[in-house]
């Protein structure tokens, strides 16, 4: 693996990436809800990529990488191991361009969720429910097969990708008032999504502060942040289980140059912000979606009187267990 | 009550009601699946109005009756019995304008339709659940105020109201691509919602053919049709709450002329597709809006390679009681 400091993917990486993905994802809607407007004392503008393809925002790294493999490695394909949005996203794009998408996934995850990685024509490998387990398997698969890792969020195809979201978002408010933002909140587990955030925002809108959102029962990137280096939880637990996994270098960089603060919010005040927002905006997200919300709410005297971009981040819920009807 | 003749109203009227309405509803996205086209062949355009202010497009019929009410009415303020969205719509109305709105509920409605009612200003008087006490309660209240009684679709002020609707998805079709529809499918209930859609389409784009969707439980409007004047059930049981309500003289006028077909579902039926769309849309919706794709579904040698219009009518859930989680 190269430096840090080569990989750091640019402005230009990000504006080659939307140009390069376009066809292949949604520019998706920016919903506002007065109701929570009043709530919250703030302006609230939801950039909703619970509708993206695939149903969340990883799609866009995720097509970057695809689309930017070179042709003489598209026989291999790609491979990733996640259980979550980032398969299903990684399929759906060598779907899209044609080559095989290998994921490794733990024998236990969900059968939706393999039924989905394999309707987008994913490769699953099981492995055991372990670390040890996932890295062997996974080296295995990659030896077998010379498919190119495309990692969730510490690759720089990957953030380039995740920028896009922001660009859309500020070209979508430019194009309804004008007015601008004073701030972006997104939810942080690995930080792909903060980090593309904080790479299009510096340059392009280096006045809008960038807060970033997670669990208290999760709260390492909170705690990298105050401590100024990387601090990694083993299996943290909670309801918003995309927001499990901890920082790394690439992500790193850019949480701990850009980011103004990151706010943390309990299991129930995640579980109230998902509720609400389905209730009030009709609109299906994911659990992990409900941190920014959950710490607006939490803290008022932060966003009153602000104009606030949100991102929400997917939409891939198990509609038969529901965190507020089976317990969390 | 006048004739029916003298009450029907016009194209003018819903383009009078669309001005009146606008600076108080929203107008609602329209969102499409390629995975709900891929199932079904055919190309689906959701007017999502379960994005709509008060959750529902019974805001627009409510609105226009409420905001073209002549000055000297409005100390009086307005009236109707209604459980569900339209009770919901005229409170919202009524609020924006700053006028009185009594709405006769069931003393066993649930608590949260009744909260929702007076968040929005309502004032509620609790009747016996049966069609005399509520008719002789309502009959009290209208004699206490005088307030103008405005019916949940049996009214010519509702019903050119509702029409903004088909207006409204038939130019943002015209701006997405410009290549038209060949149907439009709406769940029907009283008729309100198909009544509008008759009125703006018969003139706007006559030669849109006009469906209607019910469930199999509460298959009246359909029976009517067949048999060519209306038949009203006695209190049907279905999961789709909001179409429960027979046609009257204004509505069948509309279904009776315009409907190419009434097509029905079952509860199993309705709650797979309210469910599906769910997951795959990720938005939320009643199950009285499932219809429309459920029948699509079952009948996809009547829509195939089509161009379809569905109307996503309303999106006031109780989160607390899924169907698929509580039964039905």
């Amino acid at each position: 693996m190269k430096d840090t400091d080569t990989r750091i993917p640019t402005y230009e990486d990000m504006l080659a990436a939307h140009e390069r993905i376009k066809p292949h994802i949604h520019r998706t809607p920016v919903l506002t809800s007065s109701y929570l407007n009043e709530l919250t004392g703030a302006q609230l503008l939801f950039k909703c990529e619970n509708f993206q393809k695939a149903g969340a925002f990883k799609v866009r790294g995720a097509s970057n990488a695809v689309f930017g493999l070179p042709e003489e490695m598209c026989d291999k394909g790609v491979a990733t191991h996640s259980s979550g949005n980032h398969a299903l996203s990684l399929s759906y794009a060598a779907g899209r361009r044609g080559i095989p998408c290998h994921v490794v996934m733990p024998r236990t995850a969900p059968q939706a969720k393999k039924d989905a990685v394999r309707g987008y024509g994913g490769i699953i490998t099981e492995c055991e429910p372990s670390t040890s387990s996932r890295e062997a398997v996974f080296a295995e698969v990659q030896e077998a097969t010379g498919a190119e890792f495309v990692h969730p969020y510490n690759d720089p195809r990957v953030i380039a990708g995740q920028g896009t979201c922001s660009k859309e978002l500020m070209e979508q408010i430019d194009a309804m008032d004008g007015c601008g933002l004073d701030a972006v909140i997104a939810p942080i587990g690995g930080g792909g999504m903060v980090s593309g955030t904080c790479l299009t925002l510096s340059t392009l809108a280096p006045d809008v502060k960038i807060y970033a959102a997670e669990p208290e029962n999760a709260d390492d990137a909170m705690r990298s942040f105050k401590a100024g280096h990387i601090i990694a939880d083993d299996a943290p637990d909670t309801v918003a289980d995309g927001l499990k996994v901890p920082l790394k270098d690439l992500t790193w960089h850019f949480v701990s140059r850009h980011v103004t603060d990151i706010l943390t919010a309990s299991e129930d005040e995640i579980v109230d912000a998902m509720k609400l927002t389905w209730k009030r905006m009709k609109i299906v997200m994911e659990a992990s979606c409900a941190p920014p919300l959950a710490t607006i709410l939490k803290n008022p005297e932060v966003f009153r009187g602000k104009r606030v971009g949100v991102i929400i981040t997917g939409g891939n819920v198990d509609l038969d267990k529901l965190p507020w009807v089976v317990g969390y």
